[in-house]
């Protein structure tokens, strides 16, 4: 059993037909809330910072960097789009195996189409593709991979890139086989740098490491026998605990885009009940930060360790830190981009909570459930609990919450006019000319 | 402890002064042979094939490819001329690790060379501090990683690139850290991709994510804490077997480079002892191919463990069979780039002795040792042992051994001239005020 030659000839054998609509629907969502995620990243240091160390590198300036006027070659804009998508920790979410996996996958074919002409359906086609194969890959890895430390965003998501870029080149199934080969040996990113830039720096590069392979695979470099599944391959280097029958045995008609989240707010996913919690608290409770004694939260174990940073000067530690994120949603009822700036996390009222926060871990908690109780300094308690969070699949965003989310972020750079109409284009995606107006207008006039 | 930063503040403190004279020479040895196997590789399939397919993204034109008339920029520069200066498995290696280090790591600073005057002293430096971050570390996750399957050249070598291209770039203790946490989050490279042309792509891609780093770390972009020594870093999740203390407790006055070996024979290094074996017994006893009824190594485990590949069609899969490396050895007296071509393994007397080979893996014999006993049709046996292999740090190359094999490569590129004058260069380097000549004479006239 070849794994690698299995995902290759469905990926090159699939047709949009097959595709339910439901999913169609959904692959839409996905790409409609990571364009507003790149729009709303695209002013933030990491990626003022990494197009201006790497602009002068930059080959022929075919394709736009998403709310932005600046452009770059498609690979350096797959690498630009995917830090900007991911800056604000706000892109999606397949909770099952906790990837955020439209963000290298959208950010390579997105730079793809912004050069060359894309009929939407195709493009849609090759996104669901890419998210589907990166998401199969990451379920046969889950939980190991993960706990042991990738970023299995960034390991699994030049494997989608490259399957995406891969089918809208039109790549045979060898050629695609040695795609997928290319991208599992560039295959990398580390947890460790979580709190850094290069958090979002990692689903960038998968993305350009995706494109990179798509396109020497296309003009015939190989990339070795079964990469994925052969003896010492993807799946037993990268993985202390994997399952190839996930991906051997998988039905075609199933699809992990019905199992993709949407977040709310632009933090760590596994806090989103504590802070769903926290805001429900706020809003009924009309508590004074000042009178508040302490704030106990009882979690799933997940939440420390990954979001334990208790002692935080700056906005992206914040996005990682379970007393924060409390700590918010209790002073201002609410934790959206403004909550995960330098400027909040250094207010002094929400200090002030931050620090009375206690965090108990329990293992009969779900990640998207969590309690909070707060004690008053008159010695009297309110709890909350949250069974599943807003964003989670139990309680999707809807539609219309999706293009709240969008406007939010697109409208104060590319103001109401053409941010509506980009919705629309997201929307119509698949009736569309040309995928790479997306990218058109998602450029300020 | 911290040993990134560790690691950080040596390389920004280092001093040529402290650099031992026969350190700088083996440094010399190490560049020169680098250039040689570059030039040797500039026109293989691989490097055509990347080169055409990168080329249309190259952004300006200021770095040369060793051997080649083409420019490209500095970054996509250092991925050509890794694949070129390994696609031959002639680069040198440093026996304890399996790594080829100086790959990565050169391939990144004369690609940074080319486009900026760099004196040849300080390039040097930046070479050796390069070279013995990413042996350290390499050393301090030997066994496990290289077992496990990861392809040690590319992972220790991103770092060791970014190290040497930052310090070049005269980056402080600070930003240094962060290029080695942005190259450790990219660090990369599996071993099944071994046999196609992905294994020539992973030390180029290393030199490429090392430059990388360090140009965005130089812009001010972070890479986390202690990403090498941290929990969850670099040695935790990418090595079952680790010594962090081989990092910190290292002496400054050791020296890897005084352990690297340089191969005589383009093909895997553990192979080297049995081919030495094999042509020294058709040397002896001029045996006639036809006149074989079999052939018996005894090797290590780790021979078959590389170099495996029983049934092969191309000069590629050919470096890594054992069978076919004794076979060259024994029919033609001499394993050089001749002898691992498409031709060499598809040459019909070859192909009969190959069949004729059996292997015998010994635990007790060490990788540049071997026995090879060949039994004729009339029954008679012969036998030859090599207790080291040519090559070998007890039986290392020359210099003037090292120089003819530099002109074995060169000359054909660039005519008997300039490649004198590249090789005086090289020996020169220490003295010469640019460095990025190395690259202008490397570019045929």
């Amino acid at each position: 059993m070849d794994i690698t030659r299995q995902i290759a000839d469905h990926v090159v054998s699939s047709r949009m037909q097959m595709v339910p609509a439901d999913v169609r629907h959904e692959a839409c969502r996905a790409l409609l809330n990571y364009v507003g995620c790149a729009i709303g990243g695209a002013h933030e240091d990491a990626v003022e910072i990494a197009l201006r160390a790497l602009n002068p590198y930059s080959g022929n300036r075919t394709s736009v960097i998403l709310g932005r006027r600046d452009r770059v070659d498609p690979i350096t804009a797959s690498l630009i789009n995917g830090i900007a998508a991911h800056v604000h920790d706000f892109d999606d979410t397949t909770p099952h195996n906790l990837s955020h996996t439209t963000c290298p996958v959208a950010s390579a074919i997105i730079s793809h189409a912004s050069q060359q002409a894309v009929d939407g359906s195709e493009f849609l086609h090759a996104f669901l593709l890419g998210f589907e194969a990166a998401s199969q890959i990451a379920n046969a890895i889950v939980p190991g991979h993960y706990e042991a430390g990738w970023h299995i965003t960034s390991t699994v998501g030049a494997i989608g890139a490259a399957v995406a870029v891969g089918r809208l080149r039109a790549l045979t199934a060898e050629k695609m086989t040695n795609a997928i080969g290319i991208a599992a040996t560039q295959a990398a990113g580390l947890r460790v740098v979580f709190g850094s830039m290069a958090k979002g720096f990692n689903p960038g590069r998968a993305a350009q490491n995706g494109y990179v392979a798509a396109v020497l695979a296309d003009a015939g470099f190989t990339g070795g026998n079964d990469p994925l599944g052969g003896p010492r391959g993807f799946l037993e280097v990268l993985a202390s605990t994997r399952d190839a029958g996930a991906i051997a045995e998988r039905p075609p008609t199933e699809f992990e885009l019905r199992h993709n989240a949407y977040k709310p707010f632009p933090c760590g996913l596994v806090m989103h009940a504590a802070i769903d919690a926290c805001i429900q608290l706020h809003l009924e409770a009309r508590i004074d930060p000042d009178e508040i004694r302490s704030v106990r939260l009882r979690v799933a174990p997940i939440v420390l360790d990954l979001c334990n940073k208790r002692v935080i000067h700056s906005g992206l530690e914040g996005r990682f830190s379970i007393y924060h994120a409390a700590a918010v949603g209790l002073v201002r009822g609410k934790a959206g981009l403004a909550e995960f700036t330098d400027q909040a996390v250094n207010e002094s009222r929400i200090r002030a909570v931050r620090e009375r926060v206690t965090v108990e871990p329990d293992a009969d908690i779900s990640h998207d459930a969590a309690t909070v109780e707060i004690t008053r300094l008159d010695g009297c308690s309110l709890s909350k609990s949250v069974a599943h969070a807003i964003g989670s699949l139990q309680r999707p965003l809807s539609d219309r919450a999706l293009e709240q989310k969008f406007r939010d972020q697109a409208e104060p750079r590319l103001g109401g006019q053409r941010a509506g109409a980009l919705l629309d284009l997201c929307w119509a995606l698949e009736r569309a000319g040309n995928a790479g107006q997306i990218a058109e207008l998602a450029a300020p006039a």
